[in-house]
Formats: C-alpha cells, structure tokens, sequence
C-alpha cells in the first residue's frame, strides 16, 4: 500500500506491538463465555454485539462453546464512540455516500482487543472482514485454528478510516464476491469453519478427512434409506458391500464432480500465489 | 448429473411442477412477519429455525424486516422427521462416517415449501446450500433479488441424499471454498446479499453503486475524522475541494488496489463459465 500516506517518524507502525492502555471497562465484563485457560478464542468488535453467538450458539460449535472449547468475546464498538451520542462514524473525506468508521474511535477498540493477546500476528491474527480482502477459504480456517485466537473487525457502512488497516497492518480478508450490509455474518461463517477444525469440537474426526475442500475435491454424492424413493433406487453399488468397488465409484465421482463445477480446483490454484 | 440414477418412467422430473399435498400443519403457524403482498419472500428449511432471522433482525435488514419489505419462513425440517423421534437422517449408504438426510423427509419439507410459488424457478429458486455448489457472487444477489423469493435448503452433517437434488433440479450454491457446520450461516449471508438490492432498503441507493463488486473494481480507500490520527494525515487530494480531483484518486487507488490483490477480477473472469 505504497500510496497510503507515511507515518510520521515518531509514530513506528505497530505490527506486533502490544499497546497497554486503560481500557475503558473491567475486563469481567466483556468475558461471555467460561475462560478456560488457554482456549482458542474470537474476539469481535462489532456494532451488534448481540447479534453473537447466533447461530454459532447451536448445534457442535454451541454445545463446544458450552464446553469452553474456545472462547467468545465481544466488543462493542459503541462503548468507544465519542461525546454524548458516542458516535463512531463520521461523513468521507472527499466527499460521497455514506458513513466512514472512524480511526480514533476503532483505533481504541483494536487496542482493548489486542491487550495481552501474543505479539507475533501469527499467534493471534487481527483481520478486517471486507469485500476488498483475500478471499476466506479453508486453508485460511486451517491456519487460524492453529493460532491461539483471532481479533475480527466487523465493518458497517461504507468502511473504515484506512489508517486504521495501515497503522496495525491488518489483514483484509473477505467472505466472497459479493456485499454485505455488515461484517458481522462474514464473522460468524469464518468462526464456524474455524473452529469445527479445533481438537474435539467435532464427534467424529473422520468427517473432516471426507468432506469436501478438504481433499482437493469436492465431495461425491451421498445415499441413505430408503432404497427407492419417488421411483430411484441408490445405486446399485453402494448396495454391493463391496468396499474396493464403493471408495473407487466415489472416487470416481469426486472427480467427475469437480471436473464439471469446478475445473479450476484441479489445476495449480491461481489463488495460492495472492 | 448423468451418472444419477434414472428416474422410473412414471415419475416425470418434476422441475418446476408443483407438488400440492397435505401439509403437517396450518399455514399460518409458519409465517413469521407480515405477510404484505407481493414482499420478497426467503423460505428456509432448516433444523435450527431458531437461528433466524439472527443478525438479518439487525440494522437495516432487521428495519426491512420490520416493515414488510421483505418476508422469512422458517420451515422445521424436524417436523417433517419420521417416527417417535422424528428422524430426519440415517447412515450413509456404502458405509462412511457422519449421517445424510434422507430424501423422503427432506422432500415433504420441500413440497410443503414450493406449494403456492410461481412454477417458473427463475421466479422462486429452489436452491441448496453446499461446498459442491456454484460459487455465490454479487450477479446471483441480483438475480435472486429480481425473483419474488427464494428458497433455502441448509444442509447438515454429511448432506443431503442426492436423489433430492436430482428429483427437483435443485441449484447447489455455495458461500466459498470452505466447509461449514451447517448451511444456516450461509443462507444468512446469501439473504443479507440479496435483501439489500431490494428497492428501498437501503436508506442511501447511491451507496450501492459505489461499493466493491458492484463495478467490477475493489473499492478505492475512504476516510474521515479526524484528518490526523497517530501521526497520519489523510491524504492531501481528499482534502482540497476539488471534485475532478478527487474522482480521478479514488478511480486510480481503485485500480491499483484490485490489480495488487484482485488481478484476476481485470480479466474476462472464468467464473463466467461456469
């Protein structure tokens, strides 16, 4: 971002660099879930903090954050606006539609966030989920549940103050081609595929190893009773009890699959070299 | 789909055909908002209904909601289950971990969804949420908001028997590269995308226009108070008045942007293709 305008010389950028600044509320407050020692854990700042756990509350990753499995933290953003009406967000500079969040104002809420999380990013990302970033995918998911946490920043309106990305050297990271009224659901689909990776939250480990995307490939059809339905029987060789000849017929089918929908997954990804 | 099971001569695809059939309870149970005429309506089957609207009750999503200017069903697919239990899953044929959802139950669910939507399917998609889908992107938000609805089906566990995909030509779409739970948090983001292209939900039109992906170019970056922030200025051209100016920057920073991060949104895409 060699365009962005330099800081000044007594303002080092802050990658990695923890601020320690009073926080504006006791720490108890903000802890939602049981905080187990060392649990993986996704601190959002949002503007709908109760619009957290959602769907995230049920289901596997409910029942592992019941668990304390991981962690969920959520900060609000309007608790560090300004004056009265603790506002956030201001017009754009320049002129233009909209709202802008503003760097003082989230600049205060990253550094809440980040207070005692590990210095090295890769530890503990801090990304900003927007339409302009590298596209979310799962080895995305794999790498940050092998962190011990992850800071989200939830854009609303027409972004945020890009100084703010610039001076903590952010990573932007997007859910896919298409806008959204806010981040918060960005949020909660990356926490999912994040967290289902994480030792014990799913039953059954070997449901990871099949699906799809996991592999290369995307996944091959699936059968269950009855046999025949609305006229169609499973195929004939799912019934067979032959094993050999059913892990080669789904192989077989992943392939074909994969090769209709997406021939862009079986050639050496253009994405791998963003 | 040409290694699918054929369907027996006497049941006829039934794409676009509409299945009327005695439904398990009273219509007016299953209706969750003001039920205005004619309002853009998102029909979900789905076995945590109590997942919904979830953050699409918030903002602006949440104030259209509100105000009818658009509508959500929720369809528990757990009262469509068989048995005591009401079952809406089995073991996979062929063996495997995890379990599938069985097209007997899932296709009531479905025929209990469809009954009343135009026969057309461009007017009322009939789609699945799954990794094996087409990716999602900002042209089907559009087409989906040009439909009078659309409904979901969101998968769970290792997916849904194929026979149903197969049986109604159910369009498989998916989030992303990445595996999810379940397919709540996806249709919540499809629905989110497509809410706010409905006319008058967003209180600023103009604002569409100027977003990421909505011109084939990422978005240029904005920023707002205060104009020092850490030691960081904002740039010197936003500040000076000068309208042309300032266009010509945000299409340049635009630019360069999407060609440093996104280069392959310059090129005629591949996903046109698909």
């Amino acid at each position: 971002m060699t365009d962005q305008p330099a800081p000044a010389p007594d303002t080092p950028k802050s990658h990695g660099r923890l601020a320690v600044r009073p926080t504006l509320r006791p720490r108890e407050l903000m802890t939602n879930t049981p905080d187990l020692a060392g649990a993986w854990t996704a601190k959002i700042i949002t503007l709908f903090p109760e619009a957290f756990p959602g769907v995230l509350g049920e289901s596997l990753t409910g029942k592992a954050l019941q668990e304390g499995k991981w962690r969920l933290e959520k900060i609000h953003l309007r608790e560090f606006g300004i004056g009265k009406h603790r506002n956030v967000d201001d017009t754009p500079a320049g002129g233009g539609a909209g709202m802008v969040l503003r760097p003082d104002v989230m600049g205060n809420a990253i550094d809440f966030a980040m207070d005692g999380t590990p210095p090295n990013r890769d530890d503990w990302p801090l990304v900003y989920l927007s339409p302009r970033g590298k596209r979310f995918d799962q080895a995305t998911a794999r790498r940050w549940s092998n962190a011990q946490g992850v800071t989200m920043i939830c854009g609303r309106f027409e972004g945020l103050d890009d100084r703010v990305l610039y001076h903590y050297g952010i990573e932007e990271v997007s859910l896919g081609d298409f806008v959204l009224t806010g981040g918060e659901i960005a949020a909660q689909a990356m926490i999912d595929a994040t967290v289902r990776l994480l030792p014990d939250v799913l039953g059954n480990a070997q449901s990871i190893e099949e699906e799809s995307h996991s592999h290369g490939l995307l996944e091959h059809p699936q059968f269950t009773k009855p046999a025949e339905w609305r006229g169609l029987p499973i195929p004939e060789v799912l019934m067979s009890g032959h094993h050999g000849k059913i892990a080669e017929w789904r192989q077989k089918m992943a392939e074909k699959i994969t090769r209709e929908r997406r021939p862009d997954m079986l050639k050496p990804s253009s994405d791998d070299q963003r």
